[in-house]
């Protein structure tokens, strides 16, 4: 290899250079500092503590070192330069005089004033969460009504802009009823721990290392297990691929069906408009099918001519419709003779009536793409979910998961895993479905009390309502200014028109699960009071 | 909204009907049972045991139930079918009886035998990686010396087959020294639990909601730090967008580059194999533009034409060189041009014998799309890297991240933020950079003692060296033949020529990072025994 030949070296002289050019090292000490990469050779002989305060000096001010910045303790910055640990000490005097950093005890020695030149901007920008409480500027508190980002111009905007559900989850607010959160407060956090804790204590070092790109071992066969007692699914846990949650399938499905030649997908009329957006990014068309009391038109979906649907059979997202028997079998039918079905069963584990329908999945494996996660059952903070293939497509899928990012984490894996097999995630639901319940009921109670000539749907099943409005004050006004009007006294909710194609009743989709009772009944209440004020000029 | 009118309700009759259907519910119990989604109006009058034992048999035999599985306890299961505890009981007893289910004390009912019909094979498939302790069939206990899996024919695959470095990584084998892997029986496991019970007792319940697509600010905010203190880069957390690791970040630009009008990237050769795929597979054609002692050619990398080039400036792999400071200026001379710099900062922060030289990043931040994580720091397994773009790419880059996965999981986000906030991170690095170091000197000694007429290059920084055969037996066979024959006696390590993109002379690339001394030592060894019987028949 001569073109490298001037870096290359004999092994002997490899290992002789293999100290610092020169210098000798000590045994056991780190050479060099990666702490702003300071190289003490940089430094004139005999001035090496006004050297080092001098760099740290202009550190403090480009903001390399912002306040708050903890400097590395004198012993170990003396070690890592080769200095006495005295010109360290000297250096730190020298700018804790300049009231540039302080001394915090145990807390070691921290940056606490910049001077000059202004750290960075660190606002946050419209893509962040605001609720997150390490969003500096935002957070439920932070809400003031009325405030002037004036919500009306972004409920308006065209329903297909990319992320605009993810946009207005980032709009600061008082109570959100926005769909599709399950109740958050109810994480099992000391369950997580524990069996984190269980985790670590059991993993080898392999496990910290590349993981199958197809999921964990352990984690595919819990989920082979949830599947099987929740879902009436049997499955191989090789036939299990584990995504970051449903957005993650559909984005991969969508690859995947391209690559066979489909590039038009049917969706339900009305259903998710991130769902939607998933794979209109992925490069589809999406065709609107209607969805009547029976769920999904089966008959239109034929004439429709897309080979493939996207679905929620379970619990039809908005409508909460449970696709009946005779529209399953027709469905089957379409399927059988060469349609792929997409069946995002999104939140099939949380009915109050009755057991949830078995799965499209566990009656035509070969047909039926199927697609769950852990962000309706547990916390779509984990961005775990699954998705099976017909067996034609499971190398294909596996392949792009790999090339989208090598796989998912893996401690989360596992200890996800313990939570199913332990059957802590089921008793986690349990629990959860209960306090669902009740939150649903406030809500039906309030709709009724607040909302006149409202028509609740769905209310059987899942974490949210859809109510439309066929006569009353509501029907008189686009419900995307209500949704505007709501979020400016601080109550959020999805329009019902961002979740359809063709027009049909205005309407609101209303997440019960993540909020209080008493959140949930006043914000009720708000959108009624902004619902009689409204000007009723459609 | 007419179609839906047969599954509306008006808002009494709605709540009227919440509970199920003629059913009187008791309060506070769950309705209907997920557990095989069992339905006890399917039972018959007066035989609600049979019916019950019956479906828990089918379910056992089918597989849905399988071996270890633990039943509901008694009591949940009565109350969630309303049933009487007996009828449970009975069933169970009936099933214990025929040896299907056995009490386990504390642990509960569990399933211990399935009749008839075999359960669903759960051997690993190719892209488990045996190494987990959870793959039943695989550790390196079980790799047995002349396995009949030939390696041959895996070697002398073409290189360009789709995940050839992952399905290496799955092969069994007990030595491993693969490049690309820290040293993982270091993670910080106590310092992690810490940090995870801190994160968890500290969050609020919107943190286990859907995040921010761009990346939890407390992890943004970390990064800018870490970048600053060790990379000599200065940037805004709004810059900062977190990613599943240097591999996504390669998938999420290949489409923004093609989304620019760029299809033709050029890499470096030899470069990383695992990169040129991740850029073939997002539609690219890769470049080759060779690497000699100065680190990437510009001249020819100007002269091939392609707009963007993938380089690892700090640490070249495989070669280990750094890109000297003219080549630094020639490159940003054409960065300014117009030309984009994907800097791929892989392992800049383990050097040897000096800091690191800044990131390009740090010069040119307009011209330079910048790709870092934590798989050398800490851990492959989590799939966290950072990738900060020109400014004009960043809502694009944020827009693709949302529909990649809506975002990276925050939990692990969180404490990784703690991780690098708190100092821990800098102080495992520094941890595990004294071990890695010793770890590359018994590497050279053994190379020295057991590889004649191998040279060693980049042995200066990072994890891996690489050798070149110029002469000797090693220069005589292809090395594909050498790493399948070293494999066949149970050691893994990388051909040269994988990341190769024009011939060149044969070589390995060693990493030394993972393993134990002892380890390194016999590996080398038997490379060194398994050269010596080669045929050289080239």
């Amino acid at each position: 290899m001569p073109a490298t030949a001037a870096t290359t070296a004999t092994v002997r002289s490899a290992a002789a250079q293999s100290g610092a050019g020169g210098r000798s090292p000590r045994p056991g000490v780190t050479l060099g500092s990666d702490f702003l990469q300071l190289d003490i050779a940089d430094a004139p002989p005999g001035g090496r503590t006004a050297w080092l305060a001098d760099r740290l000096r202009s550190a403090i001010a480009d903001g390399r070192l912002p306040v708050g910045t903890r400097l590395p303790a004198s012993r170990v910055l003396a070690e890592e330069l080769r200095v006495t640990r005295g010109v360290v000490t000297e250096a730190y005097r020298r700018l804790s005089e300049s009231g540039q950093i302080a001394g915090r005890g145990r807390g070691g020695t921290v940056v606490v004033a910049a001077p000059a030149r202004p750290a960075p901007p660190t606002a946050p920008s419209a893509s962040d969460r605001p609720a997150s409480p390490s969003s500096p500027a935002a957070g439920q508190r932070a809400f003031r009504p009325r405030t002037p980002r004036t919500p009306d111009a972004f409920f308006t905007a065209s329903p297909h802009r990319d992320g605009l559900v993810d946009a207005l989850r980032g709009l600061p607010c008082r109570i959100d009823l926005s769909p599709g959160v399950p109740d958050l407060a109810a994480f099992p956090r000391t369950a997580w721990l524990r069996a984190e804790r269980a985790v670590l204590a059991a993993a080898t070092p392999a496990d910290f290392g590349y993981g199958s790109p197809q999921g964990a071992p352990a984690l595919r066969r819990a989920v082979v297990g949830w599947l099987a007692r929740n879902r009436g699914i049997r499955a191989d846990p090789d036939e299990v691929v584990v995504v970051a949650g449903v957005a993650q399938a559909l984005g991969l499905l969508a690859q995947l069906l391209r690559a066979d030649g489909i590039d038009r997908v049917a969706v339900e009329d009305p259903g998710s408009l991130g769902a939607r957006q998933q794979l209109e990014y992925g490069g589809h068309t999406t065709v609107p099918v209607p969805v009547d009391a029976g769920g999904l038109d089966v008959d239109a979906l034929r004439a429709c001519g897309a080979r493939a649907v996207l679905m929620t059979p379970a619990h039809q997202f908005p409508t909460g419709v449970v696709l009946d028997g005779e529209r399953r079998r027709e469905l089957l039918r379409w399927a059988a003779g060469g349609g792929v079905v997409i069946e995002d069963d999104y939140d099939a584990e949380h009915r109050y009536d009755r057991p949830p329908v078995p799965a499209l999945r566990s009656l035509l494996p070969d047909g039926v793409c199927y697609a769950g996660s852990v962000s309706k059952l547990l916390a779509p903070a984990l961005r775990v979910g699954w998705l099976l293939v017909p067996p034609h497509l499971r190398d294909a899928l596996v392949t792009a998961k790999r090339y989208a990012d090598l796989g998912n984490g893996v401690l989360t894996q596992l200890v996800l895993a313990r939570l199913m097999d332990s059957g802590e995630l089921e008793r986690h639901l349990r629990h959860v479905r209960r306090r669902h319940r009740k939150r649903r009921d406030v809500m039906l109670r309030a709709v009724e009390a607040h909302l006149p000539g409202a028509r609740v749907h769905g209310a059987a099943a899942g974490l949210h309502l859809m109510v439309t409005f066929a006569d009353g004050p509501g029907s008189r006004v686009p419900d995307t200014a209500l949704a505007a009007a709501a979020l400016d006294r601080g109550v959020k909710a999805h329009p019902l028109s961002w979740h359809r194609l063709t027009p049909g009743p205005p309407g609101l989709v209303l997440g019960y699960a993540a909020g209080a009772a008493h959140e949930i009944e006043e914000g009720i209440a708000l959108i009624g009071e902004t619902l009689a004020t409204l000007p009723t000029a459609t």
